[in-house]
């Protein structure tokens, strides 16, 4: 260790450079920018914000896509198989996953190398493994800004998966056109998982893994929740289909296709992406303020000096009340 | 429709009433303050904090427990055994759910009437059912004030249950003095739901549904994990267990029970206390600012005049640049 060589450092490009790779269609430079975007350093993800203003905003319209489901119900067979249709159809994708779990630290335990592998080969299309660090709606702004990027470099087909029965579900629908929710065979146990709130976003509910000896048990869950949604005030369509069948996902893409082009048509979903603009100023507000009040150096003295006035006792508790006029008088301040 | 006799409103008690009611022992009274912490009315959520700071603070100290892992993994099956042996330990228990999903609506489409029925019987214990609206740090702070509550009534254990994949399991080690992560014999595809940072928050993990013909594949399950929690830089410990089986659920409790016992001795349990004086801080600064200056009705006016301002074209995207430059002068001002 005593002689050892220092590495060269990889040198961060600047803004001008980065921005001049993404436009040459670079796909490691966009890597990198989606790394600007999820930094926790408030000078990095500044600068991303300086590439995605310098990029030109796109000229027709992209389809946004939220893929929805618990874990194990074959959201990525799902996403290989319809991605691949979409490529067919013309498109160029970009797959991007909302991980809300990744705040410690990054990555699945196991195995999730194999994930999407024919998309992620494709250069028609590009695939973002799970990185956001999720906090304090820091998720929907910095996932928003991906979309974003991703169009303005020409991809014009955006799936944005969700993993499972959290708050980005909910979220999710503020950052989409179409909601798609995955749900398998049910076999009572999963349905636990789902919630009304999650079920109430979707525009299309898929059983999966409608294939071999599940194709009864398939039908049996689609029509439970046919009827279930026919409660609803809103529209739901309830599909079984096998993400192994390539026919049955072409077909299924063809039909929500089919929908977005007639939601074009009636000017629905431009008022759709309007509301998501307020959404969009929300969450960013959201940020902005935390990283402002809370976050910066001066907020983060405030909040340990008002930690150590407040002495947890031999209970394991400390006075609440005292620690409710720190904040007001933090809040006012 | 025409004559319809005008129902008597059932009246809201007063801050003292009840906070009498609570001292009393009231379970109507606790389903209701919960009811109040949980309003998204800023001047209801007062009149909890009013009752909260009226009630006497516990003289020792409670045990905080939570209990994480992905739907269908048994979790209510396993409350529902373990809360039975802290009774019979003595204690008394409250089982709240974090659940962040229920932003849109409440509870689940289906079947959740019989979750933890023994327990939700018992005199002894009070099961609070997923309520919390969970956004921007909200969750976080609102399920603090649950536990501070249920033990300033009596309870000295405290379950927090979580119900997924998501955030809500990184915030709990925040909330608790020991996480218990429930997984079940795998099958390859689940294991993508468990994310590592997950997993690095657990004390310990539980390899459920050890029965019948699935005990070779939990105990397979439980080496791997074994080995994987042999790289973290401290101690996790991975057990099989059936839940069905109250005899395994007690001897479990028994060892869960020792290791905090000796934890308190060495005062780690109460750093880890402090710290999570910290967080309560932090979340709820959090909470006060947002409803400060983005839910107030100023807040709101100002994000529709911005929305407004920001127009989306026909290719459904808006001026960012312009969109960020309004944010700076909202936080600015």
């Amino acid at each position: 260790v005593l002689n050892r060589v220092s590495q060269p450092q990889r040198k961060e490009p600047t803004v001008a450079e980065l921005t001049k790779s993404l436009i040459a269609g670079d796909r490691a430079a966009l890597a990198r920018a989606m790394t600007w975007a999820e930094s926790t350093r408030p000078e990095v993800t500044q600068r991303f914000r300086e590439v995605l203003d310098r990029l030109p905003r796109p000229t027709s319209p992209s389809i946004r896509l939220g893929v929805s489901g618990t874990p194990g119900v074959g959201k990525s067979t799902f996403i290989e198989a319809f991605g691949q249709s979409l490529l067919g159809s013309g498109f160029r994708l970009a797959v991007l996953a909302i991980d809300p779990s990744s705040l410690a630290s990054r990555g699945s335990i196991l195995g999730d190398k194999t994930r999407m592998e024919k998309l992620s080969r494709d250069e028609r299309a590009f695939v973002r493994p799970s990185p956001s660090r999720g906090f304090l709606g820091g998720t929907h702004a910095r996932t928003f800004d991906l979309i974003e990027l991703c169009e303005r470099v020409g991809f014009d087909a955006i799936i944005v998966e969700t993993v499972g029965v959290g708050q980005s579900e909910v979220a999710i629908r503020d950052l989409v056109d179409v909601v798609l929710l995955l749900l398998q065979p049910s076999s009572g146990d999963e349905l636990q998982g789902i919630k009304r709130g999650v079920v109430e976003i979707a525009d299309w509910i898929l059983i999966n893994k409608a294939d071999g000896d599940r194709v009864a048990a398939a039908e049996a869950t689609r029509m439970e929740y046919e009827s279930a949604v026919s409660l609803f005030d809103r529209s739901v369509q309830v599909e079984k289909l096998s993400a192994l069948d390539p026919k049955q996902v072409t077909a299924f893409w063809a039909r929500v296709k089919d929908g977005l082009e007639k939601k074009r048509k009636t000017e629905r979903w431009l008022g759709q992406r309007r509301q998501q603009v307020e959404s969009w100023l929300q969450s960013q507000v959201s940020v902005a303020l935390i990283e402002k009040y809370l976050h910066s150096a001066e907020g983060q003295d405030k909040i340990r000096s008002m930690a150590l006035k407040l002495e947890v006792d031999a209970s394991g508790t400390f006075d609440m009340t005292r620690g409710r006029r720190e904040i007001e008088d933090f809040t006012r301040g």
